[in-house]
């Protein structure tokens, strides 16, 4: 893509009232935009990013046997007085709205209700269970504050997939297999070295829980993490049971700051026993189907991203998810046009195999606003064309990451792209 | 994909209160739940279709400049306040809710106001435009009457494009490319033979409009079709002026029903006067920028392609847009492994063709079930595994549509995919 026809530019101040790293450097480098509070509009370089979050999450849930639906906002509030979640004392982050003739509906801030209905239409026999199904959609959720950027959203999208199986036993498999997707994603994001699954609370849904948790200065949480990195355990449960449970005393922990970018819950009964979905077993005897819970917000993992890799000059995309593969850097275009086609040969030869291009084709901006642009939108792999690269027909390559200088043709930076 | 293992099952009656076949036949085959009126969640296979149709819009708004962000339901009253739109006696269909401190917000029907304000950021000069922006996002309508299924919801993702141009010229070029490539939206869904550009009311935008309106008794709508079909004309328009203007006289029209699968409006500068959206000319001087919307609901146009294309048995999908290309329908698994492993190679060898398979590998239905079931579904193809056709190297291939019976090998039945 041409950066000169890319509707958005960079800019040098974030809004006053934003403090989080993430939320400045996205907003600066035009990724997303601030509507309010804890509220915020993808642009196309941010859009881009997050599609390939959901592509990698979606590739993990598939792989554990997850079936994709979309659910609506929209929400009957007689489903959750079955399950008694209505009352704004019990949850208290509902956004409540209200159709023409006055009845209330919410929006929802989760989905165990709806789907646990939805299933009861599906499942009769054990012979239908196990089941696992996921979505990618938009929570919403009235945070008292929301001074975060989008580690804190009212409004953002989630991957949540809820699991139906026919005992506990059954649940406690799943929940390793989404344990083991959930690290892959991790890793796969670029987070992963300092992302670890971490003993938890269970919140309003059952005793314990696990959370991934990223380490960064910059996290909400704090969490216990053993010198030995094998256990980690959130503040709200590090007690004497947990301590035993580990075999460990509190000399083996660091306390440590950390962003949680996913959680997993066993759910058990909870929702299906006062909803009624149950299944027969193989002598026509009913059971309440045993659930569970694994919930990604995907701008919070993006943020905690921008938290874990972002420097001083601004963003660092891992390849995996970055918004372009590689950013073809050209000084003085137009006013040289053996530049120009040697830009565009490059490029064609990148493209033709299927390496995503951002050329920053501008006329209106100079070499240093270029390299400070590059810098801060964080693609991976910076070009740089200039008459003096195209005579010796070696560009210079710079790593993002590390700064690292190198220089090569075309299909030298194919090598190393692949 | 197994349908053993698919979580969805279709089922003989639909809600009593769904009166539209399109809902009808969608529920009953487990492409959609109903929520509650006018709100409905996507089960797999409708997930499928619904993606289907994003792709191919997508591919259409890219071709024409369209770059893709993601906009917030949550909506800042002082923004639609500066445009005149928050009054609800001004916009009759706004869901509003409230943040914790009592500050009202609302749920988005339409996104002309927030991307009004983004564009404030990244357009100043006349060298900025045009600039033609869209997403695929969820609308919230709190519509009096939601008894028409999909085909008029309270929450339905919608593609939303809106264009920025620095004068009328630009936006008229852009209005027809924006049409022309609705044209191939609904050839490529299926039902652009009995859909017509027509001309209509502006609404609140502006005095005319274009919407495109698909011919079928389920519409809502009234237009006036040409007996040569050259011209289409919404009821709301059809008067004097009209007529003249095309050259016409009633005797020339038949009165039809339609449904509105899509509309184009030329906004003007209806929004970026009052917003405060101007760019600087060659001489400095500023101007408002020109504005024009266009719209799809991804839910309506699914649903109008039920009724359009549905029949007796069930739905009929087309191509394009089909949850799977191919439905092998196993007759008798398990009791004849020699059929199994007939199977295993038919749908291996279509598979790595990237044929999308959905393999009906119930032991629990008879054959007159799954014939109905998949008749009911609407895979444009179906293959009839028996072992009687895997004796004779011959399967039995049915064409959902036509009900046209053949006999092919593997080879035979990609052939006929391509």
């Amino acid at each position: 893509m041409r950066q000169s026809q890319l509707f958005t530019k960079t800019r040098k101040e974030a809004p006053s009232d934003e403090t989080a790293k993430s939320a400045k450097l996205l907003i600066r480098a035009g990724f997303v935009f601030k509507e309010q509070a804890g509220v915020y509009s993808m642009l196309p370089l941010g859009l881009r990013v997050q599609n390939k979050i959901v592509s990698i999450i979606r590739r993990e849930m598939n792989a554990i046997d997850g079936q994709e639906v979309s659910m609506t906002a929209l929400q009957d509030p007689e489903l959750w007085k079955t399950s008694g979640r209505w009352d704004d004392k019990v949850v208290d982050n509902w956004f409540k709205t209200k159709l023409k003739n006055d009845t209330e509906l919410g929006l929802s801030f989760s989905h165990e209700e709806p789907l646990t209905r939805i299933m009861k239409q599906f499942i009769g026999s054990y012979r239908d269970l196990p089941k696992f199904v996921y979505q990618f959609q938009t929570k919403f959720r009235n945070e008292l504050r929301a001074k975060s950027g989008l580690l804190r959203g009212r409004e953002f999208l989630m991957k949540d997939l809820y699991s139906f199986t026919k005992d506990t036993a059954d649940l406690d498999i799943f929940y390793e297999r989404a344990a083991e997707a959930y690290k892959k994603i991790y890793n796969a994001v670029g987070i992963g070295h300092v992302t670890y699954k971490t003993f938890a609370s269970g919140g309003v849904f059952t005793k314990y829980s696990h959370e991934f948790q990223t380490l960064t200065d910059a996290g909400e949480d704090t969490i216990y993490l053993a010198k030995d990195k094998s256990v980690a355990i959130n503040k709200e449960v590090y007690n004497d049971e947990a301590l035993t449970m580990y075999k460990k005393t509190t000399k083996d922990f660091d306390e440590v700051k950390a962003i949680e970018v996913g959680n997993i819950f066993k759910l058990g009964t909870q929702y299906s026993e006062p909803l009624g979905l149950t299944f027969a077993d193989e002598t026509g005897k009913h059971h309440p189907v045993v659930m569970g819970c694994y919930g990604i917000g995907l701008g919070r993992l993006l943020a905690t991203v921008v938290e874990v890799l972002g420097d001083e000059k601004g963003l660092v995309w891992p390849k995996a998810i970055a918004p372009f593969d590689v950013h073809v850097v050209e000084l003085n275009p137009k006013q040289d046009s053996v530049i120009s086609s040697g830009v565009r040969d490059l490029i064609v030869s990148l493209e033709q195999e299927g390496i995503e291009v951002l050329h920053d084709d501008r006329i209106d901006a100079t070499a240093g606003q270029k390299f400070a642009d590059s810098d801060l939108i964080g693609i991976p792999m910076r070009v740089v064309v200039s008459s003096k690269t195209v005579a010796a027909k070696a560009f210079e390559i710079v790593d993002r990451a590390s700064g690292k200088v190198s220089a090569g043709d075309a299909t030298e930076i194919l090598r190393s792209l692949k």
